[in-house]
């Protein structure tokens, strides 16, 4: 039995990962998704092992600390991580596990699984991008232009990935990203 | 405008290349197929430039020496060979350019042209591939011996190549090269 591979999607605020990663779940619903670590409470309905596996911060320090993690980040108070037992446990069951992620984790994962295959999830245009911020009308000025300055600032760091998948249309970005699961698993290892 | 890619599609003998580049043919109709230059003769309705490049013997000899075929063979006293102008025009232009070649032409074209993609096609198991060459019906036990022999070897330079498709359906076999095909141009060059 061949070992599964991981797939890591990520790309700047505003380019739609969420939704292209919901689009790709109806797609295929046999891809295991991989499951964040937090130490924040659970909300009402959410289910640990599924949504989260929820942890203490003890416990999540330890894991930290147990190389456990294959990148994590605070968020308002709150601890976010990848457990790396629950990736490479999918793997060597011979299961792919995909992975959306913000940008700097994607760097983080790319440090500690460098076999994994990195999709940088690109707007069609600059312009494009500014439209979607702006387009949540929840925000400032200041704010979405600060947004526009992290996102150049991201990317810039396309280039560290393997693949770019061009967010013009979400059936596009799904079937170029179908495309590369089915594409890396033809690949001869040298 | 970005540059096209060479997709090389080669494999043992009786796998089914010709089958399988038939239906993509009919899948992707813009797909332009490499054109052969060769020193036989037009049979009844061959049009040059579209079927093949007819040449004369001196003529082929000076595309040699001028190193502008990407591979040749002989077969039966006539020449047949890849012109390098034909796929560096297509490229240039911003296509893409498919070749369907045995296992040793591939190789050359390996050789003077690494950037291109080179596909594997295999068969489902090494009995099948017997199975397939005794179906043909036309052949003696020894010449099919040497086949399969001469398969074995092939099978070996799978390695050298980029991927690997298992032919077991030719629809799955063509999913496949479609998703190279569109996961190479999301690829991002290091």
């Amino acid at each position: 039995m061949s070992k599964g591979l991981l797939f890591v999607l990520s790309g700047p605020s505003g380019v739609g990962k969420g939704t292209v990663c919901s689009a790709l779940r109806t797609r295929m619903p046999e891809l295991i998704y991989s499951v964040s670590a937090t130490t924040r409470q659970p909300r009402a309905g959410e289910v640990d092992g599924v949504n989260y596996f929820f942890k203490s911060h003890e416990q999540f320090q330890e894991m930290i600390l147990n190389d456990r993690l294959l990148e994590h980040a605070e968020y308002v108070g709150n601890f976010y991580g990848t457990p790396r037992d629950f990736v490479e446990d999918t793997l060597n069951a011979g299961n792919d596990i995909f992975l959306e992620i913000e940008v700097q984790g994607a760097l983080k994962v790319m440090e500690k699984f460098p076999e994994g295959v990195f999709i940088f999830l690109t707007p069609p245009s600059f312009e494009e991008l500014e439209q979607r911020l702006h387009g949540r009308g929840t925000e400032t000025v200041d704010t979405i232009m600060n947004r526009m300055t992290v996102a150049a600032d991201e990317l810039e760091l396309m280039k560290h990935y393997d693949y770019s998948v061009v967010n013009d249309e979400i059936d596009l970005a799904c079937m170029r990203i179908q495309s590369i699961i089915v594409a890396e698993h033809c690949k001869i290892t040298k």
